[in-house]
């Protein structure tokens, strides 16, 4: 639990040496910290019995409303399974769904192509992973445009660079100027080009996933990502309580492969769900649930992460919200539920509704990553950029974010007791009336005991003011100019860097150059 | 639990109405939320044996180091009780600690001078309290500048008019244009007269309790207040382990007239206390604790607020700072302590160091405020305002924190699961692919289900750009200007305002122009 305190020093050095602190620096290894271990107990807001009773509507509504897969393979898959199937509705009794979600391995590792970002999900372990699929950005001169490749690298850059990020996700932004049916060569390139964390798959399309899965196994070795999870990738059910064919399709891919998939329905509530913060939960567990089973009829065992992405809706306008009380709400439940099965899960942290990086981003945010943190969440995303409902990933934002990020790191590592007799023995030595700031003890533990932020500002009004009154804002932008100015490749070897691109050219030669 | 939807939807009408709609609601009822009642559990870190060596610690430094109380009616005190007391240092054995401590009710009822507005404080029952002490203000234009009088005024109708606020503070900002020893007088009469919720005393010096104490008098009778609380004061201890002459003897005006104190030590953590969370945690109980055990020599039995006011320093500027992580860590440590203790206790929420209403303000806002609530506080103030650490009270953060109280307060008011057959129903009405925003039960839970803020922004970009692309901290002005033209003085009746009026002339006769 000292990487944190290293991590921010070392940050915080670089901003105040300015030009020549960032010089002497340069070259120094990437401080990035390990999974995170929450040390903290989760919390639970409801009694057991109320969870039990959610959990009991939710297997209720699979057996008798059931859930739609619109796939052949699928729906002769749940046939073979016993499922009662009718056309493509798919009624699964209590007795076989438990079955099937009891397979998934409660925890599992996530290999990154340098094995120092290798990380675990699950059980105590949590990770935090950026946000995904904005066709826009809030750029560096905090204009809102269209995201661009060059876009894209930057915040796989900055994903590679922020300590408490665990992935590089994968479509941060999307890089519109590339021809659709190529562009997720791009992005997977991006992503592990830039970056030497774990990263997410593409799931608009069999084919894509294929794709994905070969430029994998360029880096990784075809074999090992046979059976090794390397990537994550995110299916969503149409709900309320279907899964369409497209979504089925990436599953096959992946399930097949060991790749673990989220299954975490992308709610709306009150528009595709119930206006009940409860019902919409017991409607999302169902969805989620039926597509974890699913997954282990295409290979029992592989890991898979259980989970949810709930927004409230605005009821007069039908806008998704964010950062609502209902949203907290609804993740201490999912994680309740998640425990119950003990399914890694996955939920938010830092999903906004806000256009911008201000006041309004930053009360949704810690009101999400507060209770994402506290419901014991494994993967937690989008972590980092999330602006506008997802419309939009802020450069200021991303920055933010990651320095937040390293303060919930710090949070869930837990109090540390350690030094709780030196502290007692300063108590001591000061007595009434003293000050802390030259005992032993303080001395010693000066670095490390609290939370030190570079974006944050603490420094006094004046001070403030005569380095511009700048707001948080716009020192996010800096931060992240100055963080883009600091990068230094983590370079692929070169054979495995001429294979990804062999293949890309070879792919893009087949590939249209727009959507028939 | 339906009155913070109610009074959402009626603000939300209000704002959308515009010029129209805030006429034909002009003279309707304000909207004011009972005490929040916590239906939720609290949420405790750490085991209880951590809970119990950190209080065995706090024992063991007012046996083996003690606390001064620099006072000599205190120390006479003491030594009646039988403290083992060496001038102004007092040692309480843990025991003599312990039956004092005891006596302090569990709960109690703060009067308003609306009954409507009257409140209970402990157990499950808490209240939220706008700010305290601003010397300034970020003005409605944005400007920052010293508080007045009419700025005083404004924050004291902001606080009558926000649902969520259980009480009007006092020194909200200070009124600088008036003399000092006088200023006293014109707070209190502002808080009597522009609200009609529960204050906060003055405790500066001993005159000023006692001129309070009339005030409170002319409004609540006499003989009311000898016995009744209808305000609370904060006395302050001198970290480490100080409580001066000044603290001493506001508490002797108001524990005698069995007026509430609150017993919770401003610590700046690294600076007044050891560079530990848990050291720190450890200090600031003993300090409260001392202070508790003294109200109950001035008068057993009289409800009093044990607490903490615990941010960390920077430790390069030794600055103040704000929302940070070990903050909400001290704070479940605390609320683990007044429960072991059975003590009403007090902690902060939105008390950020933000210079600005902006994304900083937001993040420390939540990350301090989520921990308030889970950690189950009674008296949460400063909840309205705050902004640099204390110097300054913003109207736009005063506006937004009154909107995110009513999201709090939903929130601890916990998940409803009375429609939960109802929203089950409507599943199977719906079934898959349907949508819930034409079924009978959204239609009933409409307004109630979920949070609906309005300086918040969830429109479409489009939509917020056509209306003028504003940031949340403009929003948040533009809402406090709205407020302000909408107010109503709840009169006082006129014989109880000539009486204050009278009280104030003959005080200010006999007062000084400037402190000598």
């Amino acid at each position: 639990m000292n990487a944190p305190a290293v991590a921010v020093t070392e940050h915080a050095n670089r901003r105040s040496g300015g030009r020549l602190g960032r010089k002497a620096i340069r070259g120094a290894p990437i401080v990035s910290f390990p999974t995170l271990v929450r040390q903290i107990p989760a919390y639970q807001m409801v009694p057991d019995e109320a969870v039990e009773l959610i959990h009991q509507e939710s297997l209720l509504i699979l057996e008798e409303v059931g859930c739609e897969f619109r796939d052949d393979e699928a729906i002769a898959l749940w046939k073979a399974a016993g499922a009662d199937v009718s056309e493509t509705r798919v009624r699964i009794d209590r007795a076989l769904l438990m079955e099937l979600v009891s397979k998934v391995p409660p925890e599992f590792t996530l290999n990154a192509r340098n094995p120092d970002r290798t990380v675990r999900v699950g059980g105590k372990n949590s990770i935090f992973v950026p946000m995904y699929g904005a066709p826009y950005v809030r750029d560096l001169d905090n204009n809102r445009r269209y995201g661009s490749l060059a876009d894209l690298n930057n915040f796989h850059k900055l994903a590679y660079m922020a300590p408490a990020l665990h992935s590089s996700s994968s479509v941060i932004c999307e890089p519109m100027e590339i021809a659709v049916p190529k562009r997720h060569l791009h992005i997977i390139h991006s992503a592990l080009k830039y970056s030497d964390k774990p990263f997410m798959g593409i799931v608009t399309s069999k084919e894509r996933a294929e794709d994905t899965m070969a430029m994998a196994g360029i880096v990784f070795g075809e074999e090992f990502v046979r059976d090794n999870p390397v990537l994550v990738s995110i299916t969503n059910c149409n709900s309320p309580l279907v899964w369409d064919a497209t979504m089925l399709d990436a599953m096959k891919v992946y399930a097949r492969s060991n790749q673990p998939l989220i299954l975490a329905p992308f709610a709306l509530c009150g528009a595709s769900t119930s206006a009940s913060a409860v019902g919409a939960v017991a409607q999302v567990n169902a969805e989620a649930l039926a597509g974890v089973a699913f997954t282990q009829l295409l290979r029992p065992g592989s890991p898979q992460i259980y989970g949810q992405f709930m927004v409230t809706v605005d009821m007069k306008t039908g806008a998704p919200m964010g950062g609502t009380p209902e949203a907290a709400q609804m993740m201490y439940l999912m994680g309740a539920l998640a425990r119950k099965y003990r399914l890694p899960w996955r939920t938010s942290g830092f999903h906004v509704g806000s256009k911008l990086n201000d006041a309004q981003a930053g009360y949704e945010s810690n009101m999400l990553m507060h209770a994402a943190i506290l419901s014991g969440a494994n993967y937690i995303w989008h972590s980092a950029g999330w602006l506008e409902a997802g419309l939009t990933c802020g450069y200021s934002k991303f920055a933010t974010d990651c320095e937040q990020l390293i303060g919930w790191y710090k949070y869930a590592g837990g109090l540390p007791f350690d030094d709780f007799k030196e502290a007692m023995a300063a108590i001591r030595e000061v007595g009434p009336q003293g000050h802390f700031l030259g005992t032993q003890h303080t001395l010693e533990h000066f670095e490390s005991a609290f939370f030190m932020p570079s974006i944050m500002d603490f420094n006094s009004y004046e001070q403030w003011k005569a380095e511009g009154a700048k707001d948080h804002d716009t020192r996010g932008r800096e931060k992240a100019r100055n963080m883009l100015a600091d990068y230094e490749e983590p370079k692929l070897d070169e054979g495995i860097a001429e294979g990804l691109k062999d293949l890309i050219a070879r792919r893009e030669e087949k590939l249209p150059d727009s959507v028939s």
